[in-house]
């Protein structure tokens, strides 16, 4: 069932695998961490010892500019392709159009995908992130809601710091879904010269929407009424996951759609001798199973860490930087997607090109919502493809 | 600004009116009471002293079958047109289209409103309902979270008594929006020799859609996260208003679309000099507006009774009963509709159509969302005059 698949993907049980050098894909992946001594926001903090993780997919050639960079969504990690362990259920999430022969072709590319700052699933092994949930070395306590404020921008700094470490000199593009369609454009007006394309993929365009600054406010808006939550200072104690579970839940109704429900749950009862309207408690099925998924997803995520996620996303916006972007950009809306509908695409590519840029639209069919751009990204495959080779 | 409308409507706080007889409508409303002496749920529970209010709007002739009845949706209550007095800031959400010459003719009409059971502004003097917040004659304190499950078909059971008491023989047609739209189809199924046209204005067909199932449950966490809450026991005490005031805001968010956010906030700041970027709690203009209607508007509102209307909206579902239906159906969905989006209201059409019935369907153009069914329901006023004229 795809709703598995949406709220459990990325917390595979994994031990992370710590590795000091770039390995090729080989169908097994590995999970490494890079380490910047100091960083400082785009705010003026400086963070010491931030630490992000990554996984490769391919070789980097000889000159370093193979390379196609893949940033994550807003609840995902790095893993976007392969299987740590032959014996994993599910591979990264993008793992259709990503590896050897896909559109995203390992054998012709370097990929590279990285956690962001401030990621969400601090309890999963298999993701490194720096955040509200890190050690503040000054009080040797997690910062909890006095981590600073931190963009995409940031992330990409910080991730432009892990390829120059890994000799990368020029990305063939930049790929992402969602979250990572933002930082996938974000990098592009951040270093022009450094990157060729951009694919994005259900994303806003070249800045949040002002309905999606408040869509994201209600996801988070759960946590904050859960009294576990104490102002982001609960580390240590019993954590808001009642909030937490309840604010995943917003997060998967918003990011499908109605004939996803219809499909998946139609109007099934919880419990087969539980009518709904014999009870106030008793409930339909997309009701009972979207609580007991939210309060599994929760398990693996620190919740100041979703607030701060929730406000990059709040933040996104390129203002004038877009006149600088020089990379040829592909965006790949879902027909069906509620959060960043085909209109925002279009009506961004039509501003690229009144500014002499390169923008092509290839929209997902279906009626799976937002994440058909994750499950179904597959469908504009070969447009991905002709448009890494143009 | 038509949010303020949205959230404020229908708290006028004016003083309760209670008429024994009905006037005729002359510009001023007069809100009014019915009372039941005993009515037994369609769950089978037997409810003593059933108080509803209404309103009304011109004249019943001496057939009594020149009437339209005008259920409310979710957060309303019966003030459907006029003032209550000259000085009344706001007309009641429909008035546009109802009133002398309007498409809802009152020269014609006899023009019926009534609040519904389990009615969200119980602490409005001008709704008068029976829910959660009445109190149970058996324990002489609120009913809270024991009260009986109720659907929409019993508050048409309730107004079919309403009616019946003032002499009403024919329903020319019943018309609402959402919520209403609901009723207004349920009317036709429970009495179809009564009810000759339906005009389901935002409406979801002849049962909820799984997707709004989900949607709703979501309208009402942000309640049940608050710890004053307290399994619906809070009469007497400090009541869940910051949990209500969420579930406000989720359900406006909701019932509004993109091109709504973009023209009434944009990426305007809650405070010129607070950079949303600066602070984690520096806000968006959109936010903070959300925050405050959401928290104004709770005053009025029960919490309990919000979680059993959304109960009624999840339990919508003609099932079989749409092969009774006689009325002709005009369905009138708004375009940029999120919640019952114009692909239902052309479904269902199509339906009824092929079960020999008679349906139109007229979209309303524009980019407010739901709500556009309420505010703009006058772009298909002359649709509405003439389908009534069939």
């Amino acid at each position: 069932m795809r709703l598995t698949q949406n709220l459990l993907l990325p917390i595979a049980a994994m031990t992370l695998l710590h590795g000091g050098f770039v390995s090729a894909y080989d169908g097994l992946v590995e999970k490494k961490v890079f380490t910047m001594p100091t960083y400082t926001t785009v705010g003026g903090t400086t963070l010491n010892d931030v630490k992000v993780g990554y996984e490769t997919y391919g070789k980097l050639n000889a000159a370093g500019d193979n390379v196609i960079f893949v940033p994550h969504f807003f609840t995902a990690n790095s893993h976007a392709a392969g299987k740590y362990r032959e014996s994993d259920g599910a591979s990264g999430y993008w793992d259709p159009i990503i590896g050897s022969g896909r559109p995203i072709d390992t054998d012709k590319y370097f990929v590279v995908s990285a956690d962001t700052l401030v990621n969400l699933n601090t309890k999963d092994p298999n993701t490194t992130t720096t955040g509200p949930a890190t050690i503040n070395p000054d009080t040797a306590k997690p910062w909890g809601m006095t981590f600073p404020v931190v963009t995409y921008k940031d992330s990409v700094r910080v991730h432009k710091a892990l390829l120059d470490s890994l000799g990368v000199t020029k990305l063939q593009a930049t790929a992402g879904a969602s979250g990572g369609s933002i930082q996938a454009m974000q990098w592009a007006a951040e270093y022009p010269d450094f990157v060729l394309r951009v694919v994005h993929v259900i994303g806003p365009g070249f800045a949040i929407h002002p309905y999606v600054i408040e869509l994201v406010d209600e996801w988070i808006l759960p946590i904050k009424l859960d009294p576990k939550w104490n102002n982001g200072d609960y580390y240590g104690r019993e954590e808001p996951q009642d909030g937490l579970a309840q604010a995943l839940k917003i997060v998967t109704i918003s990011t499908r759609a109605f004939g996803w429900a219809e499909k998946t749950f139609g109007y099934k009862w919880a419990d087969p001798v539980k009518d709904p309207a014999a009870a106030m408690d008793n409930r339909f099925a997309i009701e009972d199973t979207l609580n007991k998924a939210g309060a599994a997803r929760a398990k693996s995520i620190d919740a100041n860490s979703m607030i701060y996620m929730a406000k990059a996303n709040q933040l996104y916006n390129l203002g004038d930087d877009v006149k600088k972007m020089k990379a040829a950009i592909l965006f790949v809306p879902a027909a069906s997607d509620g959060v960043f509908p085909p209109e925002l695409s279009k009506r961004a590519a039509e501003m690229y090109r009144a500014q002499g840029g390169v923008a092509e639209v290839a929209v997902i069919d279906g009626d799976g919502g937002h994440l058909d751009g994750v499950f179904n990204v597959a469908k504009q495959g070969e447009a991905i493809r002709a448009f890494l080779a143009r």
